[in-house]
């Protein structure tokens, strides 16, 4: 198996006007990301809307993302759960369907970390593919410090990945690299806020759901390629507008479905409710620096 | 249609040793919660650890509950969920099942009071059953205030009764009662450790996952009988034991479990991880307390 | 030094009714703590609206509790801040005010437990007299798991007393009491609520500020009196009363106050704003619990 | 009195090496901020550790801090407090000292938003000097929709101005700025990550700790002197610097002063413990970035 590295977007999940799954969106999108220069996708994260789905759809979801991939890219499936034997049968789905790696974020509110190691150990002992640890307090409830992730990683066989979302990102980069005596894959996620000083750190990528991953990627690329410089002056040209879909966090969602929709790559801007309105506003600001930089 | 009234015990769903849904647990649980008198039931809460199923799971629960009640009593089935289309969906076939309600609360940590009504109009528009509001900040994240609630038992039609979880629940029964236009069946929760005084303040009776519905069955007879000094007598000396359960809160599954089937009720003790494991002494302290009870 | 022991109700701050700390009320409140048979009292605490004075104020209130209690019994002031060199500067106070022990809980909202160490290590060793580490998750919104509160314990010296406030608190008794090596003075709170098993896992009394102390102290004389049974009885007996303060948290200083007040204790029921109205029917039903049980 | 308008800086508190308040750095700081064109001053907010003081070391922030600006520009003073009466003390000592404004947050954690109402009601009826409500989720824990900022500017006469930190600001200017009947003057926030979007939604101006507040202010006077192409160019090109200090939020202070102390503006870079460590690669990505920017 090839490690996981590089930019891997988390996906939308794109559904028709009427709130169903659109399958044939799942398609188009996937050529998008690709097209867009992705080194993989991980699909049903938060950006994907997994916890509004129920288990069919997620089945669909996840089915027909791999058959679209077409093996071309790894991907990465998220099978965070509030149970573990919950967690554990979406790990095996994910598995069966193709998937290289699945994403696990802790129980929701289970502030007892000794109930949390047991919960990843256990379901990364159900597949024989690697867990991606992720870190991501402001959804779960759920404080990982350091050490703690440290630990995760190097004694649980199958967690081999953290992907990092508590801000700031970047000391914990360096304290796990310090730490972890095992072979990790660190990455970064905030929107891409950060992700050359990401980098700098020591992290193997990013996954996040920014609308333009090519930005992220060319980013990445110039970096790895040693043109740090480059990396650097063509990642800061496009603050902008990192910035600007960050401040969206979750709620983010609505706007990215906007983005992809008036290109043409979705078929609909469908969020499923509660996710928050759209401000239009925030739409026509989003346009302008879009244009701006000639995306 | 039969208006909700008296207790309606939140059940367990029941596990076999290796976790699996134990169906034929669910007929002895049936008989033995009414035969403690139980004016109905509410499944699928989270005392019933909804949100650790499968949805295949979870439908095989509801409809092995309903056959097992068999329209003895009324069964309101719990379907909060995070999107509102899957809590639609969850209602539409509990509705279909046979439930005679559905149980609602708000959508994890939404805040935003104006979406979380609009979530309560869709799922109560989406079925022809009544709506239960789950008032529950402490694992949804989400306050909703006295006059909140009127405003959707007053204005959803379908909204037509409300179960309390937040403390103190005794100020918000009265301050709906004086304010709510509308008829309005309200429930008191907190594992019973206010029955008296929540029927007092003009509760309809109890939803609660307490493990012995008989002794709030019988309170609220003599309550209702209009024996209050006797209602509160029989009340007042089973708190012992109400409050050592109240105190285990969520983590109180895997305890009552203990005691079902120490009672030969259900199968297994088993609750799904991460349920907090039990602590020995606890379990010693809570026979002690039910031996001394003569229960 | 005496080691702590018994009942230390955490102690009220009477405020005239516009708002002012009267200090005569102070002393009348000492009277009757004593006279309840008090082993020691424990002021500047949440209930006692601490993080509602001025810094003056504050030290007025200590000096008159010291001054009032006149050495009859230890006094335990609270000293818990935002900064440590806050907590270190009202801790040098209180032991020079005549203070037996401070009180200190998390700084609000630190969830990097090293640095709460820290904390507490800095503030113990900036006096001489010792640390109650008070466990108030839902206040500071800082969670310490056992095994944390055990090396508190172990290894800072001065840290010689645990006040728990975690619901629940038996099995976190049994686990420091099973782990710990150093000899640990053990409280436990809830309002009273579990006290008879705080006793029977080991505790060493109890800080609360129910209303009633003379039930906790006969109690707590009863138990280690060797009367278990008598102790038992007794506990139970008042638990409607009990377990009817404790519904109201931290909003319960109002209600306390009107009970003290009522009584003649103090000479106002006034607590500072944005304490929580007072519910008319919840003082009715007060007075009708207080009445039954002959208090 | 003259409307506040432009960038107010929420400005630091200097401490010695061994953590006392050192007022002569106050004097070369507040030269500084004035050297940047600031068009006031924010004293005592989070950024300069309020709550990390004694009330004697406030009062002496305070008085320095209006000293050493001798009326040049309108001082705002911090006076959030957990009890209104000590609030309401804070914003009389503010005025007394000749604040231009009193800066409230609401009380910790106090969900019932009447409450919150009446807290600020009774603050801004203390004082004749105005009351800029803080908006601050993170840090209080209580979540003010739009509709409820504006209640609070319309019906309370003093209170008129408005400071945005929830994320994202945009929406909520719009929406206040829509339905509010008063004039409010309204004050942007998150570190200057979305000035430029701010003031294009009718933002008066911006309140925050970013160390370089020249940046804003060349940005605000470009905007204002209807130059929007310069302000926004000369706002993106300073991207890099204000998005690599929001990462650091509330943590920031620790780095913001040992970027004052290296300018030699303060003489030490001491924060209040338990503010966190500062991670040496943040320093010196944050060099890179300031030299790279000319600054």
């Amino acid at each position: 198996m090839t490690a996981l590295r590089g930019v891997l977007p988390i996906t939308l999940t794109p559904f028709t006007d009427d709130g169903s799954v659109d399958e044939s969106s799942i398609d188009t999108l996937v050529e998008d990301y690709l097209a867009a220069g992705a080194h993989g996708l991980t699909i049903l994260g938060i950006m994907g809307e997994a916890a509004r789905l129920l288990d069919d759809e997620r089945d669909a979801v996840l089915r027909r993302y791999l058959r679209a991939v077409d093996s071309r890219v790894p991907v990465v499936a998220g099978v965070s759960a509030r149970a573990t034997r919950v967690a554990q049968e979406y790990a095996r789905r994910a598995e069966d369907a193709g998937a290289a790696a699945v994403m696990l974020a802790p129980p929701d509110n289970v502030k007892n970390l000794e109930l949390v190691f047991e919960h990843f150990r256990r379901v990364a002992e159900s597949v024989s593919v690697p867990v991606v640890v992720q870190d991501e307090p402001v959804n779960t409830g759920v404080t990982m410090p350091a050490p703690f992730l440290v630990r995760l990683l190097d004694e649980i066989e199958g967690c081999r990945y953290l992907k990092l979302e508590e801000t700031p990102t970047l000391p914990k980069i360096t304290a796990v690299r310090e730490r972890a005596q095992s072979q990790v894959g660190i990455f970064g996620g905030l929107g891409g806020l950060y992700l050359y000083e990401e980098l700098l750190r020591g992290a193997d990528g990013i996954m996040t759901g920014f609308g333009f991953p090519s930005v992220l990627v060319r980013t990445y690329e110039l970096f790895t390629a040693g043109e740090r410089g480059a990396a650097q002056e063509f990642f800061f040209r496009h603050l902008p507008l990192i910035r600007y879909e960050a401040q969206l966090g979750v709620g983010g969602v609505t706007i990215r479905k906007h983005v992809f929709a008036r290109r043409g790559v979705i078929a609909s801007p469908h969020a499923r409710f509660p996710a928050p309105p759209v401000d239009q506003r925030t739409l026509a600001e989003l346009d302008d620096i879009i244009r701006a930089l000639g995306l």
